[in-house]
C-alpha cells in the first residue's frame, strides 16, 4: 500500500510535467511557475482516497492478475483525474463558502497575490482533466465513454452544489426549507457521484465494461456515498475534534446537515422553537443550545440505527450482485467507511 | 437575416427546455426557477455574433444548398454552445475583474441573492455545453472531435486568461512587463480561439471535415481574432462612447492594451516616465495625460497602418486557400469586422 502510494505520486509528477509543457499553449516563465505552485498546493495535498480507489478497484476487477506497467500508469492517471476534479471543486467551493482553511492550510484564494485569480485556477484544474484524458486515453476504445462520464459526473456535482447554495443562502435563514428529502438530494448529487460512483466507473471502463450494464453498481455506490455523507454530518458535531482533525461548524454555518433534518423530524413544537432560534448563529451559547437539543433528541441513537440499517441494506445489495469481482470492489469500499471515526 | 435570428432564438427555447428537464438531475422547483432566470439573464442577452456565425459559415460551406431542418437545428445548437461558453467566461470574468455592468445591466454576481453563487452558475453554463452536445450529437461521426474541440478551446481560453490575470495583477503595477509579444499571447489565447476559430471549426466538423487538414484556416482565424482585439483596444480609447455603446476604461484598469504596448515602443525616456506615472490610475487627470500622450505619439496613425497591413495580409492568406467555399467563410468574417466603429 505504501508502495502503491509512491507509484501514484510518481504518476502525478509525470502528469504535472506534461501539463507544464502542453504544446496547446505558449507558456511564459511566470505562468509556468504559477501553474506548478497552484497544482502542488491544490491537487497533491489531499488524502488521495478517491484517486487510489481507482487503482484498487481496477485490481479487484482483474481478480488478482498483476497489472502491466501501462495498466498501472493508466489507472493511476484516472485516479489523478478524480483528484484534479476534487481540487477544482474545493478551490471554487472555498470561495463560495468564504472558508478560511482547507487541509490544515489557508484556502488557495486566501494566499497572497491569488485572490479571485483562484476562480480561473479552478477552471484550469477542470480543463487539465481533459488534457490528461486526451493525451493518454485518446486511442482507447472507451475514450468517448470516459469523457462523457467525467462530464456527466461534473454536471451532477454542480447541480448538487446549486441546490445546496440556493437552499442555504436564499435570503433569510429559514429552517422550514430543510428536510430529509432535500438533504438526500444535495448529498447524492454534490458528493456521491464523484466520490463513490466515479472511481468505480473509471475502473469498469478500463476493464472494458459498458457502464449501461452496471446501473445496479451505480445505485449501490450512490447509496454508499449518501451513507458516507451522513457519517460526515454526524462526525462534524459528535466526533472528538482531535481524532477528526478539524472543528466542525455545520451548526454555525446553517448547513443542511443530516442532524438538523433528523432533529426537525423529532422535535416537539417547543423544541422546534429552540432550534429555529439558535441554528445558524456563530455565538457559542447558541451552538451549545443546539447541541444540547441534539442530545435530548438522542440523535446519537438515531445515527447508530441509521448506520446499522444502511450497512445491512448495502451488504444485501452487494451480495445480490452476480459478479464476485464487482462484489469485492463494493465490499472494499464499504469496509473502508463503515464505523469510521474520522 | 432577421429570419435566421428568430430561428436561432427558437432553438434557444428548445435547448433551455431540455436543460430544465434534464433527467440526470432531480430538480427542485426553486432550482428549476433559478436556472431559467440565470440562463435568460446570461446566455440570451448578447449580440449573438459568435453563435450566428456557425450557421452562416455552415451555409457557405454548403455553397448555396438549402439546409435541411435538421442541419439548421444542429448548426444553431452548436452556435448556442458557443454562446453558452461565452456566457460562462463572462460570468466568471466579471467576478475576477470586479466589474459593475455587462451588456448594459448589472453583472450577474451583483444581482440580489446571487453573489458568489454566480461561480457555480458559471460552472453550470460550462456543463450545459456538454449536455447539449451529448443530447444532439452523440450519434454523429464527429461527436468525439466536437467534444475535444470544445475542451481544447476552453483550455486555451483559460490559459490566456491566466497570463492576463497574472500579468495585470501580480503585485504592484509594473508597465515593464507589457510588450507587444505578451499582448499578442493574451489576445490569441483569451479571445481568438473561441471567438473566431471555434465557430468555423464547428461548421467544418458538421460538414464532415477533419480539422487536422485545416490548420491553415485556424492560423488565418487566429490572426483575424488578434486584429479584432487590437481594434477593440483602439476603440476603447478613441471611439465615440455614443457609437461604441460604453465608456472605455482600459487606461484606468491598467490593461495590457495594444495602445499601451505600442506607446511603450514609441516613447522617449521623458514620455515613458509620463506613462509610468499616469497609467492605471482612476483620476480623470491621469487618464487625460495618457490620452494626450497617445495623441502625441500618433497612435491613431499607428493603428490605421496596422489595420491596413492586417487587412492586406489576411486577404492574401485567404486568397491563397484552395477551397472557394472556405475562402467565402473567411472573407465573410473579415468583411464583418474590417473598419468597424463599434
Amino acid at each position: 500500500m505504501a508502495d502503491l502510494k509512491s507509484t501514484f505520486l510518481d504518476v502525478y509528477s509525470v502528469l504535472k510535467s506534461d501539463l507544464l509543457q502542453d504544446p496547446s499553449f505558449e507558456f511564459t516563465h511566470e505562468s509556468r511557475q504559477w501553474l506548478e505552485r497552484m497544482l502542488d498546493y491544490n491537487v497533491r495535498g489531499g488524502k488521495l482516497n478517491r484517486g487510489l480507489s481507482v487503482v484498487d478497484s481496477y485490481k479487484l476487477l482483474k481478480q488478482g492478475q498483476d497489472l502491466t506497467e501501462k495498466e498501472t500508469f493508466l489507472s493511476c492517471a484516472l485516479g489523478w483525474c478524480i483528484e484534479w476534479l476534487q481540487a477544482y471543486f474545493l478551490v471554487l467551493d472555498d470561495i463560495m463558502d468564504n472558508s478560511v482553511t482547507r487541509r490544515g492550510q489557508p484556502c488557495w484564494f486566501r494566499k497572497p497575490k491569488v485572490g479571485m485569480i483562484a476562480i480561473n485556477d479552478g477552471i484550469l484544474l477542470r480543463n487539465h482533466i481533459h488534457r490528461i484524458l486526451k493525451k493518454h486515453f485518446r486511442e482507447m476504445p472507451y475514450y468517448v465513454d470516459l469523457v462523457d462520464l467525467f462530464n456527466e459526473v461534473e454536471f451532477q456535482t454542480a447541480c448538487g452544489q446549486m441546490i445546496d447554495l440556493i437552499t442555504t443562502f436564499d435570503g433569510e435563514k429559514d429552517l422550514s426549507k430543510y428536510s430529509l428529502q432535500i438533504h438526500r438530494r444535495i448529498v447524492e448529487y454534490k458528493t456521491a457521484y464523484y466520490s463513490f460512483y466515479l472511481p468505480v466507473a473509471c475502473a469498469l471502463l478500463m476493464a472494458g465494461e459498458n457502464l449501461e450494464n452496471h446501473t445496479d453498481v451505480k445505485t449501490v455506490l450512490v447509496d454508499m456515498g449518501i451513507y458516507f455523507q451522513v457519517q460526515d454530518d454526524y462526525l462534524d458535531c459528535f466526533a472528538d475534534p482531535e481524532t477528526l482533525g478539524k472543528i466542525g461548524t455545520d451548526i454555525e454555518d446553517f448547513k443542511c446537515s443530516w442532524l438538523v433534518v433528523k432533529a426537525l423530524e423529532r422535535c416537539s413544537e417547543e423544541q422546534t422553537k429552540i432550534l429555529y432560534e439558535n441554528y445558524g448563529k456563530a455565538e457559542p451559547s447558541n451552538v451549545a443550545k443546539v447541541k444540547a437539543l441534539y442530545k435530548e433528541l438522542d440523535l446519537e441513537g438515531a445515527f447508530m440505527e441509521y448506520e446499522k440499517e444502511s450497512y445491512e441494506k448495502l451488504t444485501k445489495l452487494i451480495e445480490a450482485h452476480q459478479s464476485k469481482a464487482i462484489q469485492a470492489v463494493l465490499k472494499s469500499f464499504l469496509a473502508k467507511i463503515y464505523k469510521r471515526q474520522k
